[in-house]
């Protein structure tokens, strides 16, 4: 007998037919002695159908209203899926986020959990009912309605299973765990049985779209146990735990590609103190995130100074940097969107050493050309030209034998 | 400058063309200087719509999640109407029934509303903000959503109308006010400019279906003057306010008929003190609402009881009382819904004699006869043949000259 949360994305609860199909696993497990806390998103379709209502009234929504609006999707699952799981016998009660309640701060459209109080929560499951819950949504200090932006209800699942001390996080989605490289692309692609949060982090934010980095810094940070797994067929799925609880730490966990990236170079900037000062910040004051930075060497006083950022605000960094240039006396300001970036990572790296070496010589050997290398303590990061990308993450799955 | 609760109904919020129809009103009568709290529905065919998905997913909703599911059909609609007020520079704020909040009791699908704290919306009205509340619904002490059942809309408007000492109340709907007779059985029927809540609450209980009587009862006990009027074009309505405010008084205001009523009779029973108290009471065991009650002269110490019942109530009652009536030692139990219930409605029956006598003579006049009849201060009904319905109507009225 356990306590678990699991949360059920729009495509899980899509139709009646797949509600129904979601209740009767809840209900078995119920039955079968588990306690049973359920997040679920609304019905895959409705909250494009609520937008569109939306824009046809306002040309930019008020976000206060958006989120009353919006927040309407996941009520109507909940009742739904506390039907489907009555009719079959077990007790169920709904909760809106209000209920529960989840306490947010109040940016409306992508506001963050403050608190949770999940002691209604907590009576049902000692009654043995499930409870179900609305994914995405919360209320902030003035009762007014927030949701918590894209990937929310896996933030909401993960956060309630910290307040209510649960045994294991299970997000249900559309691929049956983690991979240790994108399998359209690596057919020989391995599922992982566990992963740590750090290295999960890393995936989540190098492009593996499995979950949204925050529902894993917040499992991280309370130390929830989290599997992600399939809602369309049984299997185990992966687990993502504290590192410490991985017993076999494999040397490297996965490969990841983005190719949604660009890099930006001020050339021939005369190189004195507080020039990467200058040019990051006139980038960040934009709110644009820079990734991998790099300096080359000064050549007579002169230096190129390289960054990447995504590829939507290529445009906007060069038409920010281009007056700067001119005041910093550099040459000019040119940018590239041909470019990949290609992460190898894994918690194991950090007690070996070769691993790059190994990873450049794999590349070479296939005539791949690095352009930019960027490491942090559990990754190593390239840049390549675009069209090399599917070839440097299969080179680098064989290279490390992570079909093995 | 007056304080404004307007309630608009399912069909006057129907799509977004209408919800942008309402929002033009809306806003012109703010920026006109008046403070404006709306009332609004779910759109029409959304509360079916969900009804349809519950109903596939259970064969009896849990009534706390049924509310939890149609409480979301006008939750949409006051985030959209917002969103179209806005758009036209007006500053609006939506409320669900828990944020306004309106308490009710745990009756879910028919809660009664206990208590009202509109501070929420007193301070948007004195920021010159509209407020916009979604009506049908609120929440139980222990914060579970209820539904206040059919017309729960109109009784959101009232309470919120007393509860902030609102000046009108007005219910628009898709008839232009409450008239003197049905227009599409009397031609000439005339729209009452003013009516008073008892006259109102007669006529709503005997079949006008312009407003449902919860609200009116509550207009009348918090004294809030209540205004019917069209959403789709411009009248004055009716106007229905204390009967002391109303100084020219009509012999009678109306004349409605109710084709939905079932006679049942217990005849030839024993005539002894209680049988009255032993039929009726096995009739309202069962919550059956018994209308007109008429019990003959003895004849050779038995008697005729007879009653209506509404017509779908009558198979029912049939078999309560065929034990009954052999216990109780009385000949047999027949029923019949071949009739109809007019009723002739006016506060100033009350100083006037002969309206009945004048009511029997213009119906017998025109061969229609007559087959029970029951009185109150304010008005008489009487029973006839479904067939003569029409023709009762029309007869009385001309005979009243309502027309005039």
């Amino acid at each position: 007998m356990a306590l678990y949360v699991e949360k059920y994305g729009g495509t899980s609860v899509g139709s009646v037919e797949r509600i129904q199909a979601v209740a009767q696993k809840v209900a078995a497990r119920t039955q079968a002695g588990d306690q049973m806390v359920v997040v679920v998103s609304a019905m895959s379709g409705e909250t494009n159908r609520l937008l569109c209502l939306a824009n046809e009234l306002h040309e930019a929504p008020p976000a206060r209203e958006l989120d009353v609006l919006l927040s309407t999707g996941e009520q109507v699952t909940i009742a739904l899926l506390c039907m489907a799981i009555n009719q079959i016998g077990v007790e169920a009660r709904s909760y809106t986020g209000s209920q529960v309640k989840i306490l947010t701060d109040n940016v409306h459209g992508k506001a963050r959990i403050v608190d949770i109080d999940a002691s209604p929560i907590q009576q049902d499951l000692d009654k043995g009912r499930v409870a179900v819950v609305a994914g995405f949504q919360g209320v902030d200090a003035e009762n007014n309605i927030t949701t918590l932006g894209r990937g929310g209800s896996d933030t909401t699942a993960v956060a309630l299973a910290a307040a209510i001390k649960a045994d294991e996080c299970r997000i249900y989605t559309d691929v049956d765990g983690v991979y240790t490289a994108d399998p359209r692309v690596v057919p020989k692609a391995k599922r992982l049985e566990r992963i740590s949060f750090e290295e999960m982090l890393e995936l989540a934010s190098l492009g593996a779209k499995v979950l949204q980095i925050r529902s894993v810094e917040f499992a991280s940070k309370y130390n929830v146990p989290l599997r992600v797994l399939s809602s369309f067929e049984d299997g185990p799925g992966t687990l993502i735990i504290d590192e410490e609880k991985i017993v076999e730490q494999p040397l490297i966990s996965g490969i990841t590609a983005s190719k949604d990236e660009a890099k930006v170079t001020v050339r021939a900037v005369p190189d004195k103190p507080g020039i990467a000062h200058r040019i990051l910040g006139v980038i960040s004051d934009a709110h644009i995130n820079v990734d991998m930075i790099i300096q080359n060497i000064s050549d007579e006083g002169l230096t190129d100074f390289t960054f990447t950022v995504g590829g939507a605000d290529m445009a906007k960094s060069i038409a920010l940097l281009q007056p700067l240039a001119k005041e910093l006396g550099a040459a000019d300001v040119v940018a590239d969107d041909d470019i990949a970036k290609i992460s190898v990572v894994g918690i194991g790296m950090r007690s070996h050493e070769g691993i790059a070496t190994n990873m450049f010589k794999a590349l070479s050997e296939k005539g791949i050309n690095i352009q930019m290398i960027s490491t942090s303590e559990i990754k190593i990061s390239v840049t390549v030209r675009k069209k090399h990308t599917d070839l440097a993450v299969s080179t680098l799955h064989d290279a490390f034998e992570l079909d093995k």
